[in-house]
């Protein structure tokens, strides 16, 4: 159809997350057809972030510099973890700016059924980190799923020697869902956790 | 949040067409986290599109080479061509196989409102190249909007005087398509268009 390297160039789009071939083909298009503003930024990003991006030896985030800009910010409690499951979740707690402790990404969630077990997740070294910087708090910030909540049960059970408080994010309704929404687990959820007004 | 680095290339994701800030992120991450096998191969596609793909000086389609390959293939019709508006609707006509002629891009659609004349797009050349190269037939393959089809009738109307055959996409049903899902426009133009069975 197009020339070689314009397939090998929509082959790879297409491999993204949330991209099929259709959409591909149509960045393949728009990047060839802005070459100047679109097709050689996005080259210099990309080399860029190969270039300088990378994990941070205390929690698991991605960052340019090792501690990442968190763990070295004097002005973050030192004594709070929140434990999430990916590098996406700490990006997604940051913009709440609710959140002024540090993380901890596990890199996963424990699924027997998929062969992940503790091992697979970075756990041991939340436990680690607890007992050796005084942490006082841990969030458990994991997904409300049967694999999340599991996860979650094991990092407090491995915590319980320890002594830290650990915490799990509250259920309950959406901000700004409407009942007639939600499904029949998180109404159940809300009306358990019911709060005096 | 994150990284200058990553910041940047969530920045010029989320630039490229059908991509907005959440799936510019997710795309990132993907990529930071898979860089063997993700982000420097497209590194590499990028940059070799970047270095070979062309506009093929005699239809207006991207190749790697200049005649592009649907131009230079002798098994192709030179006698017809097919004035499309983008090279994304060649792309989608040879996937069809349907087609065996030459292609002519004109770069747009007639649009007075947003100021594109006549002599914004490639139509000129069109004209030069029936004259010029013998063709015996040219199908307008332009959308079936307003735009689309004042460009048609335009560009019918500058080879009245070449007297070659000019035709144009039949409108009606699409293949697999429920009337009761269609609009008023292309049910009356499938019935004015009837075909005996």
């Amino acid at each position: 159809m197009a020339g070689a390297e314009i397939e090998a160039l929509i082959r790879q789009l297409a491999k993204l997350p949330g991209l099929g071939p259709r959409s591909a083909r149509r960045i393949a298009l728009a990047l060839i057809k802005r070459r100047e503003s679109m097709l050689d930024p996005l080259v210099r990003a990309l080399t860029g972030a190969a270039d300088t991006v990378k994990i941070c030896s205390a929690c698991g985030n991605y960052d340019s510099q090792d501690p990442c800009a968190i763990c070295s910010d004097p002005r973050r409690d030192a004594k709070m973890i929140c434990v999430v499951e990916d590098v996406a979740d700490i990006w997604a707690l940051e913009r709440t700016a609710a959140y002024r402790g540090r993380y901890h990404v596990t890199g996963g969630l424990l699924s027997p059924l998929d062969g992940i077990g503790p091992s697979d997740l970075k756990i041991e070294k939340v436990v680690k980190r607890v007992s050796d910087d005084g942490v006082t708090e841990v969030i458990l910030a994991l997904a409300a799923t049967v694999e999340g909540q599991t996860t979650a049960h094991y990092i407090a059970e491995r915590l319980k020697p320890t002594g830290v408080a650990v915490s799990g994010l509250a259920h309950g309704v959406p901000v700004g869902g409407e009942l007639d929404y939600l499904d029949d687990g998180t109404i159940s959820a809300a009306l358990k956790a019911r709060r005096p007004v």
